[in-house]
């Protein structure tokens, strides 16, 4: 069910066209960073689910339990901040994790809401895993961009998100 | 209020990091095409928000009527497929697009099923408007890129998708 409810939310977005092969003229769409960006993210995002079908694992669980593995006892408001979503949909991605037994969450006597995050000895093993798997799927997508072609990507987009 | 949802749903979400200059170690995260991807497509999708704000209108919607304006009668479906969003996704969009007067859909007698979509008068005078807004949107944000990123940037995502 649960793998079934990604499909309904993430999977089922397809990259659309860029370009008008297909018969329909794209207007200016093709020359918009922000719906090429759009494409490009759902193109890897899919693969990402196919790869990690039978993981259940989704892109920002995977940011967390990275941060989280990175940063040990970090609070959820920073983990949210610095991966780029609200602290209201950091929760229940949190939750979720902590009933898989991948993360813990522990509150400080003094203020119940100070939690720090920690990965359990499962969190940290199969994020491993999903580092390995994780790597050929990129460098496959990568191959799609000719040599440096990924350096020359995550350049750009750094350059874009920093401002 | 739609303004309000919008907010909630769409631009709550801010890029988060893709270093450690703020004292959090981001791990691998800034080095996979996909994490800086929705970075990037969060970085762009807030400043289409801000610079639209007045128009209540959503990334998808314009690519909407961007789509039916390059091709009058084009069905749903194809327009869905186009643009890579689900049918049942497009479905509440072209709806409120043909409430604001936008957006046409007309059902062929023999057909209900078979709809095709066509721009009001007013629909095409505010894409055209919106054009004139987007325009230097993209060339700010893509300012940030020098001399040629933009280019470089459209051409590898459409390396990408392609696949």
């Amino acid at each position: 069910m649960a793998a079934h409810k990604l499909a309904q939310t993430d999977i089922a977005e397809r990259p659309g066209q860029v370009d008008s092969s297909d018969g329909i003229d794209m207007g200016v769409l093709p020359s918009l960073m922000g719906y090429m960006l759009r494409q490009g993210h759902l193109c890897v995002s899919q693969d990402f689910f196919r790869v990690l079908a039978a993981e259940n694992i989704r892109p920002p669980q995977f940011s967390i339990l990275e941060v989280v593995s990175r940063n040990p006892g970090i609070r959820p408001s920073d983990v949210a901040a610095s991966i780029g979503i609200k602290r209201a949909n950091l929760v229940p991605l949190v939750t979720a994790l902590e009933q898989r037994g991948l993360l813990t969450r522990a509150s400080a006597e003094s203020d119940r809401r100070a939690q720090s995050l920690h990965l359990t000895p499962d969190g940290a093993e199969r994020l491993r895993y999903w580092h390995s798997v994780i790597a050929p799927h990129e460098d496959r997508l990568a191959a799609r961009l000719g040599a440096h072609g990924r350096d020359t990507l995550l350049n750009l987009l750094k350059n874009l998100v920093r401002g």
